[in-house]
């Protein structure tokens, strides 16, 4: 279901006037001059499932609860089956304790540990691979006008992102109206955020479609895989492995999306093509958000 | 000592050439060309310490050995004393096995993981911190200039990011001159080989700039200061604790270099202030590097 009637009506957004998300810093400029700008908070966060500590997240500090429920269920710690029993967050220990009816298997688990592309040291890796073991993700149709229409509405919304940079977003989308729109830090942080919020409202992942604004990274690739979207859109470009991944598990992976352009690496039986190209303006040169790289090239072709 | 007779002498820089670190991709368009673009790969390399594995590290596989050797150094497994006996890299295993002439204490280590911005899972961050305390880092002058001049030869240095994009780079630099520029999927691996090559060849930290094309996150805070470099610079804007802990260790933080701008927010006392501003063009409005981002503004207005 698409609601082309409130398509700005988004169920979370980013919340500027949320107190401690950011902070004004006081430097200088190349002369000298003094200069006031805002940088994004980081907090830490200890998240515990039941009496075992799991991990200390570095986070701007928003939904805490959210961010332990979706990291935990994106590392395969928590399955489906699983039944939380309750999610207490201590804003003054900076704890987050997801308790389960029956403890989870998640112990042997923590021993294998792969470090991934932009990650300081290591994720569960090969429980997440583990995941996909079959996975067969939706046949969803997706329209690239909605797509089209999903980015430029994304770049337009106020954000911490507009406001302070250096933060990655994740938006949940459905049809071309955003749904919920994460920051963090850190983009797997922002996706975490998404997966807890659709954990514990129960949404159906079939028809959505996840964009970002960071890399498309096998990581990314696999939280998308694992939370059961079958679509994953970006600004941003594509490592080889993201796209390996992505076609063995059929996702639709579209990347480098500005203006009326992307490139789709993998899924693409999943497009309808209605879009009115003509009509659709190219970004400007000088957009708020980052640019799109070079190197495409027709097909056969150096060319740029 | 500047060398402004060889400003592009690198004695690293990214070699285009070099097999395997981009693949060549199919997709399609909006409407359905067909279009090839490059791809950075990504490989696997195990790293170990003696007969101990470490980590798994996701990389576009050149300089393992430097990897390796920076990566240990980096996480405090390997300290200024430890003797370095051989680096050995198996590439059909995809295993890089650093020997040391006595064992070192590091499983200890292991059992504190912390997560960090921008990353999956963990690092040893506990660790990270203890290295800096008691650490001092040299007084020595930056110019301005240089800085300016060095923003200027990175960005127009052939690299993997202008060919196919998705790829952090940081580059060690002495004076105006770019030393060693090294790229990789993750920023933190592009650091360790820097670390690795300045170990390598016991390369002294006192009057060496690092570059980045990353954020200025915690973690590149610390790394810089824990490979005794006194000056940190990017493109990319700041997080809170990044600038919190260069502040703490007197680490000298410039982000946001772009045209004729930056924004200092830490150890500006080590900035010579001599560039020609006047003379300096402001970057083109579509630059190849990512666009820095607003909010910046003078102290005491809200005006950007």
């Amino acid at each position: 279901m698409t609601n082309r009637d409130a398509p700005h009506s988004y169920l979370i957004a980013p919340d500027l006037s949320r107190a401690g998300l950011t902070r004004a810093v006081t430097g200088t400029g190349p002369e000298g001059a003094e200069l006031s700008l805002n940088v994004v908070e980081e907090r830490p966060l200890t998240i515990y499932l039941n009496s075992r500590e799991i991990v200390t997240a570095m986070t701007i500090g928003d939904y805490p609860e959210y961010l332990a429920l979706g990291f935990l269920a994106n590392q395969g710690m928590l399955s489906a089956d699983d039944v939380v029993t309750g999610v207490e967050y201590d804003e003054d220990l900076e704890v987050v304790v997801v308790r389960t009816a029956v403890e989870t298997d998640h112990e042997a688990k923590l021993a294998r540990k792969t470090r991934t592309s932009g990650c300081a040291v290591g994720t569960v890796f090969g429980d997440m691979m583990e995941g996909l073991e079959g996975l067969t993700l939706p046949q969803t149709t997706v329209r690239t006008s909605d797509l089209f229409a999903l980015a430029h509405r994304i770049n337009t919304t106020p954000s911490l992102y507009l406001d302070a940079g250096a933060i990655h977003g994740s938006v949940l989308c459905q049809g071309d109206r955003p749904l919920v729109y994460m920051e963090d830090v850190g983009r797997h942080n922002a996706v975490d955020k998404i997966a807890g919020w659709m954990r514990a409202e129960s949404v159906d992942p079939a028809d959505k479609t996840l964009y970002t604004t960071g890399r498309l990274t096998s990581e990314m690739v696999i939280k998308t895989a694992l939370m059961g979207i079958p679509v994953l859109a970006s600004r941003s470009g594509f490592t080889a492995w993201g796209v390996e991944i992505a076609q063995q598990v059929g996702l639709t992976l579209i990347g480098r999306m500005r203006g009326k352009r992307f490139v789709c690496l993998s899924g693409a039986e999943r497009l309808e093509r209605d879009a009115d190209l003509a009509n659709l303006p190219d970004e400007p040169a000088k957009s708020g958000r980052k640019s799109a790289r070079a190197g495409v090239s027709s097909a056969g072709s150096n060319a740029s």
